[in-house]
């Protein structure tokens, strides 16, 4: 009902009986304006992401469970390690408890998986209509890994490029659920937090300069952006990134470039060559990382910064920057 | 567009042409997937709320100064001095340019105003009809001040309550313009950040005990929080609740409780009884302040912890938390 986002009794309810018992840890059930965080170190990463997707339950994840995860991974991947997350709730009239409930679970097993805590929350409601059904904002408090200062402009050329796994799962899970293409049962999205592998990596390798989480706009757009933001062009090899099999079908059949799709538990990092070796020994030891890749490396600039692929059949094609058409409410 | 939350090249465009430019600063600009902070002290609240306030302009405010101000006042009455925000936005495709400009410039003015950068965004954008416009969430971050510790367990009988100006003016102002009434021109939300007298107030007095803004739920809702959680009465006397005759006209001609309605621009403050005259004088002295009053006192708790309210005609009446029926989208 619209009465529980009303600050009453009927809010308390809602945050008392549904949402705490399920999240519930002391600093969260002080129920204060604010949380109070004593955290390790006063140099910290900080991080916001509003969840839309569409559906809200689909192979491998949900939205509560994508929720923590994307946020998880922004600070990992910002050489982070997470440790406090927010919970915002918007919710449409008429949304079921059950449905809520089983959102939360996710939201909290998920948190409890990446070692993060729920600290702090909101609950709002709007009239049936003026939201699809529940939105998720969490935003996130991360602690710097010692002696790690990554960034584009640590970047050169002879880097490596390494990915952790298969590309397009999350992307082509959601869209063939809401197309209801026949083989969308054997799709799962790759929803996972990367957190403690990003942090063995940082902690027990060197040579890692930058990483990012290839998310909306997929591969396609992260290189891109690497590419114009360090002035570097990048090489990439078809035959060494990884793609399920069945991802490449979804793909083909409805016509996107796996390239361009979302991962939900995928980073890149851009490693020294030195160190290159060493970081895919360890990704791979690792469940998130068994099918981790080199997938190319950072080359001298001609006349511009760009991202080339050579492909499986020996020809070469350039990687753009998608326009953004590809895939609504993906995350 | 829906395109422009695709993460590609329009949601590039969207960022870096409308968005950026009005929100600049070093954190932001970087573009990472978290913002890097160094802050003076690893003690500090973390605070989240999501505003999906209808209509999003209204008399004294509009959804993006709320926003900001909203979360700056639930880090100030925790406490903290707010240092850093995330703004995360849902916008609905078909949403003007212009009006999230509008939007953003009033952001950043309250931004300035109230002395914390915006370090980290998202943007996603919805289909027509799967949301209402716009809906934003902000997450802040504050530094704990120094020696400061409020709680509802440091409330004791004796200590007195203090309001910093009139109640009712945000809610009465939103729901006026909803409805339509012909003195709504005459009203005018009091959205306003807290901060700087809240941080005034705990640095130069001794004696604040315990803080919070009365938003949703009006001061009802605060006051029967408190008591509920301090297990203490407390009586209010009507005569000093500062009521705008405006407020109180729209509020009796529409059936509202004045009591019940949500404030943006106002606290409690609990305070011992020997610095209560100290506090009033500080509060009065601020622009934010000046019609600052002290309603009532903790008291004895007899059989139950009630609020208990001494009207100006000499009756009295037990105020209850509002049951949350009052006034959907209020914030």
């Amino acid at each position: 009902m619209l009465a529980h986002g009303g600050g009453g009794r009927l809010s308390d309810e809602l945050i008392r009986r549904h949402i705490l018992p399920r999240l519930k840890n002391e600093t969260l059930s002080e129920l204060a304006d604010s949380a109070k965080l004593n955290l390790e170190s006063s140099s910290l990463c900080f991080t916001t992401d509003s969840y839309v997707v569409k559906p809200l339950f689909f192979n491998g994840g949900d939205i509560g469970k994508l929720a923590v995860c994307g946020t998880v991974n922004d600070l990992a991947v910002a050489g982070a390690r997470p440790v406090a997350l927010s919970l915002s709730l918007i919710i449409e009239e008429g949304f079921e408890f059950d449905v809520l409930e089983k959102i939360l679970d996710s939201v909290s097993k998920a948190a409890q998986q990446n070692k993060v805590q729920i600290v702090a929350g909101d609950t709002k409601t709007v009239e049936a209509g003026a939201a699809d059904k529940i939105f998720i904002n969490t935003s996130g408090i991360g602690v710097r890994l010692d002696g790690v200062d990554l960034g584009f402009d640590k970047v050169a050329v002879g880097d490596k490029i390494i990915i952790n796994g298969t590309i397009g799962d999350h992307g082509m899970t959601i869209i063939s659920q809401r197309e209801g293409i026949k083989f969308q049962s054997q799709l799962e999205s790759d929803c996972a937090g990367l957190a403690e592998l990003t942090c063995q990596l940082l902690n027990n390798t060197n040579g890692v300069k930058f990483m990012r989480d290839p998310t909306r706009g997929g591969l396609a757009a992260t290189l891109s952006e690497l590419s114009e933001q360090s002035g570097l062009s990048i090489v990439i090899h078809e035959a060494d990134i990884p793609v399920n099999p069945t991802v490449q079908a979804a793909a083909d059949m409805l016509g996107f470039d796996v390239l361009t799709v979302a991962n939900e538990g995928k980073f890149i990092a851009v490693v020294s060559p030195d160190s290159a070796e060493d970081c895919l020994s360890l990704c791979r030891r690792h469940p998130l990382g068994e099918k981790a890749s080199i997938i190319g490396e950072v080359v001298q600039t001609r006349e511009a910064a760009v991202v080339q692929m050579l492909t499986k059949i020996g020809g070469s094609r350039v990687v753009q920057m998608p326009y953004g058409r590809e895939l609504p409410r993906i995350c």
